[in-house]
């Protein structure tokens, strides 16, 4: 493919394009390791007690009993600390491919993003030698702002709701000429990040080559869906099923609740400690996510699922995850609903679940604000009054 | 060597002799892995700031420029998330192999500790089906004592004082005939402890087996000096220097205090964060550590450094570690005493340093405590009052 042939149409959702973009992407990021953890695949394996399902749905009920062998995919130990650069990358490689690296030179990529994908697209522009404008909003935490700065992009502060952060892109846009780089609601940032089940699907093979050699469930968070819909069709014709995991506060369970109904939910306003699964499905990643031959399955866990989650993969595992990482292993740990189809299909045998570690980009400042308040309820609402923004709820709605 | 042949001498403190115990424990640890930073080794080869240095020693002169390049040994992903199953595993082989495994089933083995050196001798003991008695105070806090029962030994309350914790283990050895374990100061200990020293050797070789493929320097936290005396024993006759890293807090900088004045400090009563380095060197340890033939130099840091060091390591590394694991990072950061030598003696080409993270034994609430206090004085003021053994201070006495 000539670089300088343009493409008319974005590259299939498939498998095979997912494998050409594995191809592209790779000499600019890590294959990061997929480690197991014996304490917490023994926890997995254990049922719940009584006490613990007291002010849950299944209070009541007997604990299910599923046997669960876990192995982590450390997205954390990714450049930049987190998934969101295989998408970056391959977003910009495939631009520069249909226009020519000259012409993207001269005219730069853009995004809206305080978090992850603000670093990534930075990353990436600036390793190919592209201007990068980044639009945040002006209440964004310092450390998010310093962090993407390393990147040496063009920072464009807005107001905080979506409307002024779009106006400012497109004024951008106006400006320079620069292409949108959407962080999640892209064919492009799809099959980016859905490399990523590729990689997994590989490394647990090298692990457990003695047995069959394949995972029976991969789960994986869902915020955007861009993680999630890339890796469902990275593995749609493999044994490996796929699971979306996301934070119910707030309303945060847009994907859970939206399949469910058989809608799309096109808003979603929550303070989750997850701040990286804020936002709603797109128009992009729905589709694959609301059907069951991609997706099978969706499950949501509280605050309270993901601190503790977040408490033993740092005390057990030694690694330093953000909330939004754990939210699939909280799933595999505390949703009675989740660990009940395990007993129910494996029995006995079990599954072996991949668990994805999204990212670690959160502070020490952060989880002492998280941890500070020991019964879980004050921090939560000391969050709904200040706000990981500074004292304001974004909206956040689907590109 | 029969397991029946009673030895008459501990083995020489020698490589040699940690060879035989690297082949003796190898079943039963982690061969942990050897990881590298860019951010961390540019960093450490960034001159500190004029202002960084106000309130230092150094202050109001030149910043030191050396060149460091950084290589992490993580003994936190080690079995009982510390490198303290070296010494213990070594150390209860070689009793059975002394005494006979008939012998030692039936009378234990017993120690008095409430950390890293607990557990580690408890999963020892249980692997090899024999009984141990772990003495430890009874402030000791509810998370140590889990952590310690979960290797299922039998415990020991004492009260905090030296000579209250040992009456206890007096009476446990006149009651079951058990063999005493100590923490560090046991030739034994230091030799399984220093099986450390191989593995990094062995592992840097292979990451940089393009370039000279040994280390300059390996940087190692001391307390009771265990692991800083065992790897000076193994890298004696290579090319690496080897050099211990200490808290100054309220005199825990003892062996460097020691060190420069000739002569071993017993007494240490401090309640740095790095609470696994509060002891003082041992009878075993001083004479090694005191040579200068293998131990290179003493270099000591601030509360504020470890800290400073702690949240690089958790945030940019995403590796979760205990305080008294980042003391050599520290010194490599910011004690101007050892990043003028390595500009002296290195120059522009630099040092390879690996550095030793000795555990991981911390909790969320631990770190909470700690990083609450944004000024940093409030915290260790508060700790000096509170005290990690639950308002008391102990004095800590060389075995």
């Amino acid at each position: 493919m000539s670089s300088s042939t343009p493409h008319t149409t974005p590259s299939p959702l498939t498998r095979a394009s997912i494998e050409a973009a594995h191809e592209l992407i790779k000499p600019y990021i890590h294959r990061t390791p997929v480690i197991t953890n014996t304490t917490l695949t023994n926890l997995a394996s254990t049922p719940q007690t009584i006490e613990a399902l007291k002010g849950t749905p299944w209070e009541g009920q007997e604990p299910a009993k599923p046997k669960i062998c876990l192995f982590f995919k450390c997205e954390n130990f990714q450049r930049i600390g987190a998934f969101k650069v295989r998408g970056a990358f391959h977003a910009v490689l495939r631009l520069v491919e249909e226009k020519g690296i000259e012409e993207v030179k001269k005219k730069g990529v853009v995004t809206h993003s305080s978090g992850n994908h603000a670093q990534a697209l930075a990353l990436a522009a600036r390793t190919l030698h592209i201007p990068a404008h980044i639009v945040m909003p002006s209440i964004s935490t310092p450390s998010k702002i310093a962090g993407t700065r390393s990147h040496a992009p063009t920072i464009h502060f807005s107001g905080s709701t979506s409307q002024e952060r779009e106006a400012v892109v497109a004024s951008v846009i106006a400006d320079t000429g620069a292409t949108l780089i959407p962080p999640y609601d892209h064919p492009n940032i799809i099959l980016g990040q859905g490399t990523l089940g590729l990689e997994v699907q590989a490394e647990v093979a090298e692990l457990i080559a003695g047995q069959d050699g394949e995972l029976d469930a991969l789960m994986v968070p869902c915020g955007g869906g861009g993680l999630l819909s890339g890796t469902s069709i990275a593995l749609h014709d493999s044994h490996t099923l796929v699971f979306g995991a996301e934070p119910s506060f707030q309303g945060a369970d847009d994907a859970t609740r939206g399949v469910a109904a058989g809608q799309r939910i096109e808003t979603v306003k929550s303070l989750t400690i997850a701040d990286g699964l804020r936002t709603p499905l797109g128009k992009h990643t729905w589709p694959i996510i609301s059907n069951a031959e991609y997706v099978a399955g969706m499950y949501s866990v509280t605050e309270q699922n993901i601190k503790d989650a977040m408490k033993l993969v740092l005390e057990r595992m030694k690694v330093f995850v953000e909330p939004s990482a754990v939210v699939g292993l909280a799933v595999c740990l505390y949703n009675e609903e989740f660990r009940r189809r395990v007993e129910r299909e494996a029995g006995e045998e079990g599954w072996d679940v991949g668990v994805v570690f999204s990212g670690g980009n959160t502070t020490v400042e952060a989880i002492t604000k998280i941890f500070a308040d020991v019964d879980g309820g004050k921090a939560e609402r000391a969050e709904g009054v200040v706000g990981k923004d500074g004292g304001r709820v974004a909206e956040n709605v689907a590109g």
